[in-house]
C-alpha cells in the first residue's frame, strides 16, 4: 500500500498523560511523528494536536480509530481535503554579512524579529514546502540554527 | 517552591519512540505539557522539540537530568534569558458580517490566508501574550475555530 504523508487533528482534555499515550498509540505500530504541534484552545481545559506521520492509509486509519479509544481524548479528525488551511511557522538564524538581504527576506516574505550586529532572526509562515524551500535559499546565505513549528491546521 | 511556566528545548534523533519516551518523563511526575512544537532541522534525521511546562524549578531541572539520559536525545537545553526570540503561531476562522475588520486585523498584525463569502482564515504570530490578546479581541467578533502552534524558540 501506498505511503504518504498524513495529518491527524485530536481535541484532548489538558491533562499529563494523554500525549504520552497518544505518542505511544503511534511508536507501538513503529510509525513515527513526523512532527506535531499541540497548544490550548480557547478553553485552556482543552488542547488540540496536529500530528503528521507517515504511513500507509489502512494503518493510519487504524491508529485513528485506537486514538479515538483512548482516555481524554475527545475527538478525532483527519482533516484531509475540506481543511481550510495548513501551515507551519520557522524561526531561522542567520549570521549577517556585507550582502544586503533585504530583497531576498521579502521574496521568501521573512520578517525580521531580531537584528544585532552579527546575526538576525527571521520568522516565515507557510505550507511546508514554502518552509522547505526558503530554507533551502537561505542556507545558501548561511543558516546558524532553525526552529520549526508543527503544522497547524483548520 | 514557586510554580511557574518553563520551556525546555530537545534535540533528538527522528525515530519512533522518542516522543513517547519525553512525554512519559513529564506525565510520569505528574507534569503536564502545556504546548509542544516539534519539526525536522535542516538534517531531517534531527528533530527539535520544543516543550513549555509548569512547574517549579527544582523538579523541572529532576526532568531536564532524566530526558538527558533517554535513548535518541542528543541535547537538552533550557533557552532561557539567552534565548533570542520566541514565538508562536495562531490560525483562526472568523465569521464574516457586515463589519469591516481591516483596521483591526492591521491593529493585531493578522495576514489572512482564506477569504470567501462567509468567513475568512487569518494566521497570526507573536509570543503568547501578543496571541493571547489578538485571540481576545478576535473573539469579540466571533471566532469560529482556533488551532495554535507550541512555541518555537531559538
Amino acid at each position: 500500500m501506498e505511503v504518504r504523508e498524513h495529518t491527524i487533528s485530536l481535541l484532548v482534555n489538558n491533562k499529563p498523560d494523554v500525549l504520552a499515550r497518544i505518542a505511544g498509540t503511534f511508536s507501538g505500530r513503529g510509525y513515527n511523528i513526523e512532527n506535531i504541534s499541540a497548544n490550548v484552545m480557547m478553553d485552556p481545559n482543552v488542547t488540540k494536536i496536529t500530528i503528521v506521520t507517515m504511513g500507509n492509509t489502512a494503518t493510519v486509519t487504524q491508529i485513528q480509530k485506537q486514538l479515538k479509544k483512548l482516555i481524554d481524548v475527545i475527538k478525532v479528525s483527519i482533516p484531509g481535503e475540506n481543511r481550510y488551511a495548513q501551515r507551519e511557522m520557522a524561526l531561522v538564524k542567520l549570521r549577517l554579512h556585507e550582502a544586503d538581504m533585504t530583497k531576498l527576506f521579502d521574496e521568501l516574505k521573512c520578517r525580521e524579529v531580531v537584528r544585532n550586529s552579527d546575526y538576525c532572526v527571521v520568522e516565515i509562515t507557510g505550507d511546508k514546502e514554502e518552509i522547505d524551500q526558503a530554507l533551502t535559499r537561505l542556507d545558501a546565505i548561511g543558516i546558524d540554527d532553525v526552529s520549526r513549528s508543527g503544522v497547524v491546521t483548520l
